[in-house]
């Protein structure tokens, strides 16, 4: 059984906050501020240009990745760290294009997140083979998967609500009719158990800033099934991604298996706090977590709706077909989020009207959630926000 | 005038060490590592999310781009940080081959970093447009630019020699063709002084791992001329790209000016890191450091040449001809490098036989170079390596 007061005691969490908002920015593992410097002192101070050979730094890329891969459900050598969200799902996307090329349609849904939809915008109009991106509603998307589908690109948990969308089933409907699937992670790793090989995901993409506390802009990553990794041509063909870097021929060929999703040097500081993240993850059964958070959650829904009838539940009310954040909506949700933050409950907001928290039992418990459950309806019940002061919206995702 | 004694006493060197690859990796600046553990403990750490707007973290970006901006001829507002330099390669090309769609021609040097060519493979292949990579020998550029190339892609400094390409003259005789410009300054930047704007560069990238001392895997930059960036489409549309990022739209629509390169969250934790060496650079002029270049490069040249016979210059003897760095050719070069990096002096090797060396007065001064030759050519006259100890060859640039 995972002990959750211990993995609360790895976090530093300042005093007087109650944080539900890990699924925007997790937060600071204890130890990940002296192993960085440690690095930064030990490794690039110490070792300098010797440090990719004598500290590894080339493996971290790979060696997390793996600690990583437990958590979705794939296996050790499927999954690599690099680069931004964004950029990841341009690789898996331009990847899944190259493997269904008679076909035009990418479908995906309009609770995506918007970069996933602004990069295949992008994408699609690099081309120039009159590529649709077709986007659907959301309970839509399993009628949309048609035979003039090359890929489905989904977020699995919907990044305002938490809706969840079934990725076995649209998974197996996809592939019935011959479409490549792809699936970004971002509000699913460390928040749900994911299952990547046992759904037989194509692609899968997802990030380390959130859910998993690597810090901000903290790498993403990516997942390859391994029937493809071996024969997709990557299209941001960097040269760490070549089969032999070092031999610097003039002429790209992509490296075996998941290094070819490889692009430039990594970032390796911060490779190196998200370590310490990782380590706290390692203590992590993911059946543990989930049950723990629909409970959390449960208490939460059930004390805001008792106390603060004006807020909206938006989330699915079942537990199991939301991830791990609670969205209500409510008319002055922007002031009334700044507000409700002013009193140390930290939690964010997302237009129109979204009231979004986070909850995370690594570090959240049923203490919490009732401090917190009673700053949120005394600021609602009394109306102690202004809406004057808050006119212009902008939180980091 | 500079004061290189100052800024040599703000990096940390180690003991016993002269360090003659900061082109691969510049070192560690002393208060970087206290400046980053107090933004992990004091931003991450106790403003959470809130570090986005209180802590001014999406600004960093610009901010460190305006600051790189001096030393490489361009005005603030058209710097910006973010990624790796593939992938602003990628940017930058994708852009450029857009605003020359007539022409299907993109001209490079075999001199130039392999990466950018392997980004250019990619590109050019995912486009599937008949576009034709036409890579000629650094000498015959000149001749080469002809009225049927979209876009001249360089490296203003050859990675191995250190050659230096003329940017002024170049970029004027493909203007004058209709031609694009995109000079990668690796190798430029913090090592000489560049003009981009006296030059009209169209689009320039670079790192700041190497001379700019951020650290292993910083981020990388890009410079689009203002004539351009408001009409440049990013082929990487990512969402912190867009015009107004935190509406959520479905649409993307780009971000004004400079802010459109933008693409996923910026790594916060290595661009703290990159503020310190920073710092150091706002003590420098660019003049005066190239001016002490040239004559270090210089006694080390002489040095070498009078004591080693063995090893052959290939690095331009004129200083004006080549950037800070300075290359050899020796037949055992891999193992004699080794054997001199295990005597304290650290250089590196690129295949297939040069000895390279990077003179950077920002931290090397004549002391260094004085003993680094003598360890180099007793290393050489001496035989005193192993070619059998090291048949794998693998350093990172």
């Amino acid at each position: 059984m995972t002990d959750f007061a211990k993995t609360k005691s790895m976090f530093h969490l300042p005093d007087g906050v109650i944080y539900l908002d890990g699924n925007s920015l997790g937060p600071l593992p204890k130890s990940a501020c002296d192993h960085v410097s440690n690095m930064m002192r030990n490794e690039w101070g110490a070792q300098l240009i010797t440090g990719w050979n004598k500290a590894g730094w080339l493996e971290l890329s790979t060696d997390l990745g793996d600690r990583i891969a437990r958590l979705i459900g794939a296996k050790p050598g499927h999954v690599i760290l690099g680069d931004t969200l964004s950029l990841k799902v341009y690789q898996a996307l331009a990847a899944a294009l190259d493997l269904n090329p008679g076909r035009k349609v990418v479908l995906s849904d309009n609770g995506n997140f918007p970069s996933d939809l602004y990069i295949a915008q992008g994408l699609l109009t690099s081309l120039g083979q009159g590529h649709e991106l077709r986007v659907v509603d959301p309970a839509a998307v399993a009628a949309n998967i048609t035979d003039d589908v090359a890929v489905l690109m989904l977020t699995e948990v919907g990044y305002r609500s938490g809706r969840l969308h079934d990725m076995n089933a649209l998974t197996k409907l996809a592939h019935s009719r011959g479409v490549v699937t792809l699936w970004d992670l971002a509000h699913s790793t460390g928040a749900i158990p994911v299952d990547l090989a046992g759904c037989d995901a194509d692609f899968a993409v997802g990030c380390s800033y959130k859910y998993l506390n690597g810090g901000p802009g903290a790498p993403a990553f990516i997942y390859v099934a391994p029937r493809h990794i071996d024969h997709v041509r990557p299209a941001l063909s960097g040269w760490l991604g070549h089969e032999a870097p070092f031999d610097f021929d003039l002429e790209y060929r992509p490296g075996a298996g998941i290094e070819r999703m490889r692009i430039g040097t990594p970032p390796i500081i911060a490779l190196r706090a998200l370590e310490k993240a990782m380590d706290i993850w390692d203590l992590v059964d993911m059946n543990d977590l989930r049950a723990r958070a629909i409970e959390l959650s449960g208490q939460f829904i059930a004390g805001v709706e008792k106390h603060c009838p004006a807020l909206t539940l938006v989330s699915p009310r079942d537990g199991q077909k939301r991830g791990s954040q609670v969205a209500f909506a409510f008319e002055n949700g922007f002031a009334a989020m700044q507000a409700v933050i002013d009193r140390g409950v930290i939690g964010d907001f997302r237009a129109p009207d979204i009231m979004r928290f986070g909850i995370t039992p690594l570090y959240i418990d049923e203490a919490d959630i009732t401090a917190a459950v009673a700053i949120i309806c005394d600021v609602i019940r009394n109306s102690l926000w202004d809406n004057a002061k808050y006119k212009k919206r902008g939180l980091v995702t």
